[in-house]
């Protein structure tokens, strides 16, 4: 498949790119807003389209052409408002979800957040971008995309397990972020998780057997 | 029809409450989130519940209870962030929506933004308002509620007209608060609304025959 991944500059689509590339079984696309973040990807030869979602509809729609599935691993981050929360993480995801079923891109998945889906168990602190993640999987789940929503708990910077657990709930944890990344590339082809949405944090199940049961 | 109006402390949502009720036809019931606002209406002898948009789903369940209607008239306002736009004008809606669906509230009317269906149109300067009520909006076309989307064009606070112009697209223009209060009030039981959204701003047209032709 080739991959186009929104968000590729941020911290779960950089090893998400990287994990595709070496992996050899998919080519990964890194969708990044400006030249020299795509300049820092051509010269690990990864392919690379340039694209804001933040830009007009029709722009995201170029940008899917011609790719097998889209992540959208994108996210406005914690030092930006919630202007760029409702303009990225929601709208920013809606255009892309949009442009996926326009340009028939029928394999999508999203990275959420863990339990985005029950309002009661949002994370009190960050109740804004809930709502925001919280809508943008909804409407990706009315799509008619073979979607997979991952909704990982605490992100961390520590270096991966390969074990995970996931299910449809599961009660509060972190994940490092190299594993949410090879659960993303694990999930691409595995029919179990299309049309599926999952809680997902550190367990003790190896990943390809976790998103082979989900 | 006993109509829940959301926002009744508001500017629309004040004039709503005082043309159902001098109507006749409709009683109306102000849904405010403080007892004092609460205290103003009841001296007016108009019936309030007590409810916060921002509160648990479970909360607005309980204030829709026993209405024919809900309008959805509130909004976080200018003098906020975005912060309060996700959680109000977003996520308050979204859960009134559902409050109605599990409580078989089947009547809703939303007071939506001029072209807030077409993001190309979106007002430059409040995109990221814009944002939620394009979503919002989606979830009420989404439900199986009899929905009314109305989506006035830039608000004043003069006297209305009683003129509008109303479809389905409209180029840019304004209305006074008072005749989107009394298209509302107009469209409550009016057939030719139900499972319709439309534009509206000041025009030629009678609002009895502009919602009757819609």
């Amino acid at each position: 498949m080739k991959v186009l991944v929104a968000g590729a500059n941020g911290q779960i689509g950089k090893q998400l790119v990287d994990i595709l590339k070496q992996g050899g079984e998919h080519t990964p696309v890194a969708m990044v807003r400006k030249q020299e973040q795509a300049d820092a990807f051509s010269e690990k030869g990864i392919e690379t389209v340039l694209a804001d979602l933040e830009a007009p509809a029709a722009d995201l729609e170029k940008a899917v052409i011609g790719h097998d599935a889209v992540v959208f691993a994108a996210g406005s981050g914690g030092s930006t408002g919630s202007d760029k929360t409702l303009l990225i993480d929601l709208d920013g995801a809606g255009k892309l979800i949009e442009a996926a079923e326009k340009q028939g891109v029928q394999r999508f998945i999203m990275v959420s957040a863990l339990q985005a889906h029950h309002r009661e168990n949002w994370n009190e602190n960050l109740l804004p971008y809930y709502a925001a993640k919280h809508y943008a999987d909804k409407e990706l789940e009315r799509s008619g995309l073979d979607y997979t929503i991952i909704r990982p708990g605490g992100l961390l910077n520590k270096p991966g397990t390969g074990k995970v657990s996931a299910a449809e709930n599961l009660e509060r944890g972190s994940i490092p972020r190299e594993d949410v990344a090879k659960v993303i590339a694990a999930s691409l082809t595995e029919k179990h998780t299309y049309k599926r949405s999952f809680d997902l944090v550190s367990g003790e199940i190896s990943i390809e057997e976790a998103v082979r049961s989900i």
